[in-house]
């Protein structure tokens, strides 16, 4: 059984290639827009400027077979499995980012601290549950 | 452009089905067993005991097309849209579940408190980055 990701949106971002990514969104990563597909936009509805987001991405350059790697791709370091890693190559690519709402232009949210590239696939949108969350 | 989710392995666990789960792990959800497919166990390697990790899962029975919703289905509450809660229908219905490891035999993790029903196919598998963690 598989399963169909559609995407909903796609990054805006400075960041053009992974070789210009930080590792994760607080280690230097630019201010990025998510645009949604104009027909999803009903999906952003009561998300607000403040509001702290996980965006799941689909990471399109990853490679998928790889079920061991060095963490942080440092060679001097012994190989672990990827799922104790947050390495982008793995079965199902999906990558997680916690970021803050900055602005909302329609179907657009620009969000601080994204190291997603240019034109990754957007997948979900959720609030982060975290303990200053009312749910 | 359309990506497809390959499962890793499924979800082992007492909830039989959506009307017997919590909405979050935290709200009495059981211990689970992450049940991982032969294929992908290195991918495990240097998963410990204490972890905490975020388990990504598809959730197989949700709604693809709804894109506004009732929060946690309280009909006293005004439909906001999906990416503005963590209802399990939204476009691609992908759960996010912390929880922590509780014991490793070969490829099956028992976890505590997760919220995800009996059979759920497991898509991916990476440690919480909180604080606490050293990366």
């Amino acid at each position: 059984m598989t399963y169909l990701v559609k995407p909903v949106g796609h990054v805006e971002s400075s960041l053009r290639s992974l070789d210009d990514a930080p590792r994760q969104g607080d280690e230097g990563a630019p201010t990025a827009w998510l645009v949604l597909d104009a027909a999803v936009a009903p999906a952003l509805e009561a998300i607000g400027v403040g509001d702290e987001l996980v965006v799941l991405t689909w990471l399109h350059e990853a490679q998928r077979d790889q079920l061991r790697v060095h963490p942080r791709g440092d060679l001097s370091r012994p190989v672990v499995g990827v799922f104790a890693t947050r390495a982008p190559s793995r079965p199902n690519p999906i990558g997680l980012h916690t970021v803050r709402v900055l602005a909302i232009d329609g179907s657009r949210v620009q969000v601080a601290d994204l190291e997603a590239i240019d034109g990754t696939p957007l997948v979900d949108i959720k609030p982060a549950l975290g303990p200053l969350d009312s749910r």
